[in-house]
This record gives C-alpha cells, structure tokens and sequence, in this order.
C-alpha cells in the first residue's frame, strides 16, 4: 500500500466545483473514476482545496491510497491518456502514508484576474471577471495591503461556511495592471469559504472609486459578512498553487 | 446611407471560422444575421481576413452599408447586446462609402502561441498549442529572422489557394518565451491561405533541432509547399490586429 499525491490542473467551467455532490459533475469524481478504473481498486482522493463551480486550478492537491504496483510519478503519464481534456495531472509522487493534504502545514497562492476596458475579449471570457468601470490599482493594492497579515477574517466568510476560527493570515498580496488586465494575487495559509472572492470584489469596489483603501480597516472590524463588497464570479480565480512545509526536521 | 467599419474580436472554436459557408456555423454568418435583424435590412458584411475554422481574432474588420440613422460608433453597443458572448465588438466607426477592407493598404499582425512544458494546461487548451518537446527560441528567432522582407512564400502556402501572385512582405518578426509560454508574432502586408500556421509548424521543427535556422532559406528557395514544415494547429493562431494606411494625403 502507498500514498500518491497528484498536483492537478483543472479547467472549472464545466464542473460543479472539485468536491464531490449529488447534483453535477465534479473534479474529483471524475478524478476518482479515473483512478478506480487504472488500479482495478474503489479510489476515493482526498482533495487540499474544495473549489467552487467554475473556479480553475493549476495546482490542486488530492491525494490516495493504492496497492498498485505502478511507481508514484507514472500515475500522471497513465491518468493524463484516461481524463478529459480539461483535467491534467501535473505532477505524481509517493509520499507518507500519513501525508494529509489538509491538516499539513501549507501556503495556498490564489490569483484573481479582471479585464478592465471598454468591452469584453472573447477568448478570456471563462478565466477573467470582466469590468467597464475604471479601476485604480494604486487603491486596490494599498487596500489589499491592509488585509495581511494575521486577521479575524469573518467579514470576508460565505455564509454556510463551518469553521471553528475565522481567523487566518494573508502572508502576501499582490495587485498588478499590465496593459487593460488587472491581477490580484494572494497567499495565505488557508482561506475561508469564498473569502478571496468577497476579497477580490470588496478590492474593485475600492478600486472603483466606492471606498477609500482604509475603509478594509472597518470591514475587518465589523466582522460582518454583510460590510464587504460582493463575491466576485468565479470565473475569475484560479488556485495557483499549494506548498506544504516539511513536517519531520532531522 | 453610410459605411460602417466594425473591429471584430472572437473565440473561434466554436466557428468553422469567418466566411459564410454551406456547412457549418461562421462568424461572419453570425454577424450579418445580428445586424440584419438590428437593421431591419439584408446585411452582408464584407470581412478582411477569413480566418480558418478555430482561429482567434482580437481585431478582424469587417464593412457594412446601412441606412439605419444610428450614429457609426453606437453599433458596437448594439450589436453586444445581441451577439453570443464569444463574438465581440471592439469598435464601430462609420467610414468613406468606398472603404473595402481588402482592397486597401494594411498591415496585419498574427499571433501563434506554443505551450513547451511536460503536461498541457487545462484553461489554455483552446488558445495555444502544446507541445512538451523542448524549443529553442533562440533559433526560433534566428529563423524568422530570414523571412522578414519580401519573398516568394510559395512554400508557406496551402493548397487549395488561388492567388495571382504568392510574393509577400514580412515587415517584421518576434519570437518571445515567457516561462514556458512561446509567443509568435508576424507582421505584414498580406498573408497566404494558412501561412501563419505554417510558418509557425516550421519554426517548431527548427526549435526542436530537426532542422538549423539557414534552412528557411533552402525552404524559400523550393517553393514548394512540401518543403516547409507541418501546418500548426488553429487554435494557437489569433489575429491581433489590422492597420489601415491613410488613403488620401493631402
């Protein structure tokens, strides 16, 4: 028996978010289908971050068990010639059987993308949140700047979620406009249900001239979900990527 | 009644590209319906370039005659609203009744774009090809370099063309990596039926060491289409843009 851990690229348009659920396809059952049919086993994967319907990836982390006798990073080589083309495992390797994708020590990177001009592009449309009102990204940084750090967060929580502690920590973000696209990316380590899409709307709200930057002060200390912006659509983000710390220092 | 001159973006994979044709839905189709039905009257627009089935464009033109009392620039708002997300007005203008998209000094700028790593990336498997055979850009760019000016492309035309002459002018060339995207970018007066992606199918086989840069040379020389390298797959290729030269210097 071993441990295999898959990084895994995913196109989210099609899918109802990675987890999961009886009303629409999700990433991780066709992922567990797939599996279940290469190793001849019943594969459920543990997935590291429960996207939402329409959210991309380019480095999610599942991981699952398999007596298989098929070296760790071949599984991506076999799973890419079985999935659709808008999944594709990035990367495959062996790791401890007690490797939990969700109670490690881990920084998740997420990137929010906005298309700010006159009219929509087409090809961008699924992966860009498009906006014709006219963001200031000097506002939009200074006001993301505040939010890093270790902070209670539960302005910026869906509602539904379930979590003991609503505080996190934002270790860095970035804002940056190249041309008429605008990026926002954040790096925590762990985010809330939909919080950095209520981020990412509550930032262009600032950007657009509703709220000065300093008024993500109040939000924070109002913790409220009802004193931040909107969430921002889904088709917008990405989860970059995932890093987990080492847990045995020899 | 006057000429307006749209700057038309789309997603071209749903399209068997821009030319009305018997079998099989065209952007240009798509238009002259949306515009007909905005008019009141039987629109037949006139395209500069027919893009092929998966093509992208961020800025074909296209013309056309109405009598509709809207001022030039508000058809792009109109036409919006009505047109399926993945077709786009960039711009509407009204222009000289004699204004023929084709039949005018221009210059157009393409754009093909490879994907060089181990595995494909879900949410660009529509706007660029991959490949995980290593590329050297450098003699990418060494060989475009050899097909800036005027030369015989008779190599780097597909078949099926009926042209007078095959002569062309390469005004100028990049080839660019950013991590491990490869961007192509041609610009020039006119191009062949499938030159592009010609080119582009040659230029891989040089960045994969198949042949030296010099042999682009060899390849013009032949004029023979069987001498150049693959046609490059559609959905790496986008037209970026067309500029028009001012007719009348006064």
């Amino acid at each position: 028996m071993k441990r295999v851990k898959l990084t895994v690229a995913y196109d989210g348009t099609n899918y109802c978010g990675w987890q999961v659920q009886p009303n629409g396809i999700t990433v991780q059952e066709v992922l567990n289908r797939h599996l279940s049919e290469l190793t001849g086993e019943t594969i459920e994967t543990i997935g590291a971050s429960r996207t939402d319907a329409g959210v991309h990836a380019l480095g999610n982390v599942a991981v699952f068990d398999t007596s298989m006798r098929m070296p760790g990073e071949k599984f991506s080589y076999a799973l890419n010639q079985r999935l659709p083309e808008d999944i594709r495992i990035q990367k495959s390797e062996e790791v401890p059987l007690d490797f939990h994708p969700r109670y490690r020590d881990s920084e998740k990177t997420y990137e929010y993308r906005i298309l700010n001009r006159r009219f929509p592009v087409p090809t961008e449309r699924f992966y860009s949140h498009f906006t014709y009102v006219p963001l200031d990204v000097e506002k939009m940084r200074q006001a993301a700047a505040f939010l890093e750090g270790e902070h209670d967060f539960q302005s910026f929580c869906g509602a539904g979620a379930q979590v003991k502690s609503t505080v996190r920590t934002i270790l860095d973000t970035e804002v940056k406009r190249e041309g008429d696209r605008i990026t926002l990316r954040i790096r925590g380590n762990g985010f809330l249900y939909n919080m950095v899409r209520i981020i990412s709307g509550t930032l262009m709200e600032i950007g657009a001239g509703n709220y000065p930057p300093e008024h993500i002060l109040e939000i924070l200390q109002a913790k409220n979900r009802k004193a931040a912006g909107p969430t921002a659509p889904a088709r917008g983000l990405t989860l970059v990527g995932i890093v987990y710390k080492e847990k045995e220092t020899l």
